[in-house]
């Protein structure tokens, strides 16, 4: 027979928004997932509009929403947080405090205090709190990661992860730009809406985190009040060295994002911009091209050499996230959480607290 | 207000087929369809299983169904096709006649009585007929068509399409290769089933069809039946020169899709593994590297470098399918239809006809 | 103590021609050959100009200057012969009755007559023939062939070769393209320019020659008396189908030469552009990335990662030549010599005759 | 009439040595210099069969060597220096003492003391000091260059340089290691031997030095008495920022040495790994891919697409050293000399200063 969808509620992605479109498409694609009601926009003319658009139960406000949807028998089982930075906490907490489940954006909040505030109501509830750092569930980040954890690279001593886009690299003015250069809505700039995706990639393949960084930030856009190039050293615990680079100012990047791995017994490369391959170099071997005929996540739906993508990546979230509401726990390892989101704060801070003190070792807080 | 999804049907595609649930995928990516029936296998109790599975209104067979939904006020609007070769004319006939449109997979048919059933059943129904040759619904496939009939290569002169797969390089039994590899179901090998691919591929980016072809038909691993390796030159009447190579025994490659296309004043060079970026070649001028960000086809959802592939591929084409059902005629131009299809039978007889005399020049029929 | 250095000569190559001041940096290059007289040019005084500046006896001949070096106790042992392809003959001739080695440029010759009578001279001298298809020289091209000799590959199915330049894509006059594109000098375009060492290539890598193929030549620049674009199916006794494409006329290529041989057991994949690195793909497993850190044939002056090319090539060549006019046989293997030269003859005929009726199968004389 | 090679002598360079051959090979490649004399060996025997070997007059030592070749009439008028970096010292200030132009390999020296006597010789004699960062002298680094010189990038904001080799993953032993792991004889690790590369890349291609750098250099070979791994950020005064990666236990690379440009206009890459092209990206416009074609620098000597390397950007120092010592003093501008040493010299003590004080920012001496 066939499986119910699970229903799905929406805060934010109204009429024009980036993001709350690319979730949508992702919890449509394996149909594990039905959107039926939503508070789009904060304005609520425009979330009726938005709404009636997608055939959804419409609100004018998420705490409306959580009180009447937990309220339905039929009501949402999970919702997605779609909102700017500064805007995550207040819904998660509502929702995880009605019992429904959050399927929030990155990074987990703006400040640290309503990273607390999530971190609190996901203790106190029975719900689960998903984040949705989407790099991390594309099949070669995941097999880079199996090779990590069955030794195939060694210890690891050295790594490094890149994030480097252009699209503000002058003064820009658009839906997406503004709040991104808001401090008080984003917390924080290229180092919050990338570098985060940087942090959770690294820490998600070789399964360490750095215990201190030393930043460099920088606001290359003149008159910018907030960073747009974000230089990054890392140290781990176990002796190995690392360095993340975030820049929004990369003229010529479109989404350039990658990851380098090197241990005593191997290396890995991987690449955004060729997201199906992974190169493998063994010591003392000829590198590998890896691709999904090796992968062993099954996180895709075609055959190898089908190019599947970000929105692939994104939609293997979402069947994750479908089938541990349905309480196939086997997966939960794989989907970033409320620690993933807390570790990105983290080195939010930290690198905040480096910068701030031309570049200091600081410990980051786990 | 919310736009209606199409109520769409389906033939084939039971539990274990490819190309259905790849259909599935493409029509539910952008909302504008909706399955609600199907005859998903010739074995009824497979098709009602399947069937509930998808939540579907399940027939035993396409034409029970065909009449059915076609008297229903709420009935499918528009069917899929997805049968091996043999099977796509007589229901893409039934539901033609029914006035339901249709979306049948390439190649049209296995045999050109086959092809011409269709043909004159779709001369004489309102419906519509779509073919869905995918590739060629890519972004940077339709921005290279754009630049060549913009004139950025001038007179084209030689053309070079590749489709080189490694799968069926030695005796392969599987639901997938047994049909491709039997004459009856298939009428032709990887000439068929890829390099009907690769000569719309041609078609679509140049705006020109061959006159003439010879052709060298293979089959490498010992006692199959039909050919697993095509290589066909090609002469156009400007005078333009060309090549199709088609195999799937070509070990290594996974699904290595690739169109050159040389002329004057410029060339350009789309490989499907790469296929977010098209290398324009001006001449005596530095090669460029396009990006989305040059696109002018609007066939995606996300920003460059958010890498999008096979399965918004797919979905480009049901987006435009959706939107030429609903009266929108500005997008017919980009979907491979009839013409298509009898364009790619011609070019399957006409290298078998060729290769049946040793590589004679033979006219394709237009 | 030190090894004398190989007194050499030279017949063509005076100022401003190509390949004679490729063929002294490759002999220069590890100190193997001095060269001590030429011929350079048939134009006395130009000849006369030209060896003073390199500090060579001159000849206004070559007829000359064979008589005269072999009669001279520190004569030349060895000469380049570098003119345009109706010009190796006679001296060839010349130099092998005189008793003096012989490395020529290829292609053999530009008429069948002319390479009968270098082979009757070959096989009256005491001394050596060598043809310069450099690009069998580089270092991951060897490895290829004793990948496929060692049977990585197993049994060969399918050869592609290719050589594609764009910078005769329109009428052009220069000494370079002057009488490359003057039937009575160079007796084929593209074909034999190019071509042949497209043709060489393939062979030198499988060890195999192909019985029988068909060929569309064409002339795509108007008014051009001779091939630019040359189209080849091969066949080989083995039952394995082969392919060459050499075109001058293919705009944005700069010197575009690629090998793809693919067996029932692996495949390989190289490409000049990318000289350094040899893609194999073994039968369901990665592909691997070999460098000269897998080469086993020493072609080389400095670790992998340093790249050498072009001249590097053409330098082991000259190397190798050294070492066998010294008395070293066990190099020979690898330099192409006559057998390669009459080999590269017999395919410019064949696909002339072959293009001269329609594409024909035609067998390729051994 | 011919121009009369230039007469060299070697220090250091015996059997064995890997930079000396490399030397040889590149002041050979062009016929500009003729090698003469040699110090090749401290060992006297075997400086001794070293130079007879390649037909030289040799020397016990170098002191011995600056004094008779200086008297002689046909005495070296130029000296390659290829020892251990403690040993670049002592003979170049003989040779220049002695009037005689010093080719020397870079690092400059091992240890501040030693530079200065380098740059207190060279400012009181007559003769030319030139230091071979042969990296600079590739075509397309050099056409970077004058990109950037002509505002193609605009103001530069960001620098990333790399360095990646693999070799020394593990504790080595062997002549070309063993020197270069010993404080004493290397003065610095990677950071000395490749990292100055990686300086020198950078600076020669902005046109502008670091003011303040912040370094963490790792032993990541337990045991390794000197740095593997050095990770540097720098600061310039006009606001850029930038970072160097310099590994010599990045397991799988060859020699990854790369340079990345990020201007407010555009931006530009290049990687030794495919060192015949450059990627230019123009802000709002396509990438384009840049080869010898467009260089302008003529640092070459065959078309584009004959694929240059490692060896002819030796040479080409060669070459255009032996220019400037005839008088053409034009080509000085692009050959590494005394400046760039004592710029590498600043770098490795900065980045010893900064990292012995857990990375603060030190200032780069000027």
């Amino acid at each position: 027979m066939k499986t119910t969808p699970i229903r799905l509620g929406m805060v934010g992605g109204g009429s024009g928004a980036f993001i709350g479109a690319i979730h949508r498409i992702a919890a449509r694609m394996d149909g594990g997932f039905q959107l039926v009601a939503g508070a789009l926009s904060s304005d609520p003319a425009r979330a009726a509009a938005s709404a009636a658009e997608l055939g959804l139960r419409s609100y004018d406000d998420f705490h409306q929403m959580a009180q009447a949807e937990s309220a339905r028998e039929d009501g949402i089982q999970a919702v997605a947080i779609v909102t700017p930075n500064h805007m995550h906490a207040a819904p998660a907490v509502a929702f995880l405090n009605a019992g429904i489940h959050v399927i929030c954006d990155k990074p987990l909040a703006a400040t640290a205090e309503q990273a607390g505030e999530i971190a609190a109501a996901a203790a106190s509830s029975k719900a689960d709190f998903f984040l949705t750092h989407n790099y991390s569930a594309l099949p070669m980040v995941r097999e880079a990661r199996a090779l990590v954890a069955e030794g195939d690279l060694g210890a690891i001593r050295m790594v490094q992860a890149e994030y480097l886009q252009g699209w503000l690299s002058e003064e820009a003015h658009s839906k997406q730009a503004d709040w991104r250069t808001d401090p008080a809505r984003a917390g924080a700039g290229a180092l919050g809406d990338i570098g985060t995706h940087a942090w959770q990639l690294a820490q998600f393949v070789t399964g360490q985190t750095p215990s201190h960084l030393s930043a460099d930030l920088s606001s290359m856009v003149p008159g910018r009040p907030i960073d747009d190039d974000a230089r990054i050293a890392l140290r781990y615990s176990s002796g190995a060295k690392g360095g993340i680079w975030a820049s929004q100012v990369a003229v010529g990047q479109e989404n350039g994002l990658s990851l380098r791995v090197f241990g005593e017994k191997g290396a890995l490369e991987w690449r955004l911009q060729d997201s199906e391959r992974l190169i493998l170099s063994p010591k003392d071997a000829p590198a590998q091209i890896l691709t999904r005929a090796q992968d062993r996540s099954a996180s895709f739906r075609t055959p190898p050499g089908h190019p599947e993508g970000y929105l692939e990546g994104f939609a293997n979230l979402y069947d994750d996230i479908a089938a541990i509401i349905r309480g196939d726990s086997s997966r939960r390892d794989r989907v970033p959480g409320l620690a993933a989101g807390l570790s990105g704060m983290a080195f939010i801070a930290a690198a905040q607290a480096s910068s701030a003190h031309d570049g200091a070792w600081v410990e980051v807080a786990t």
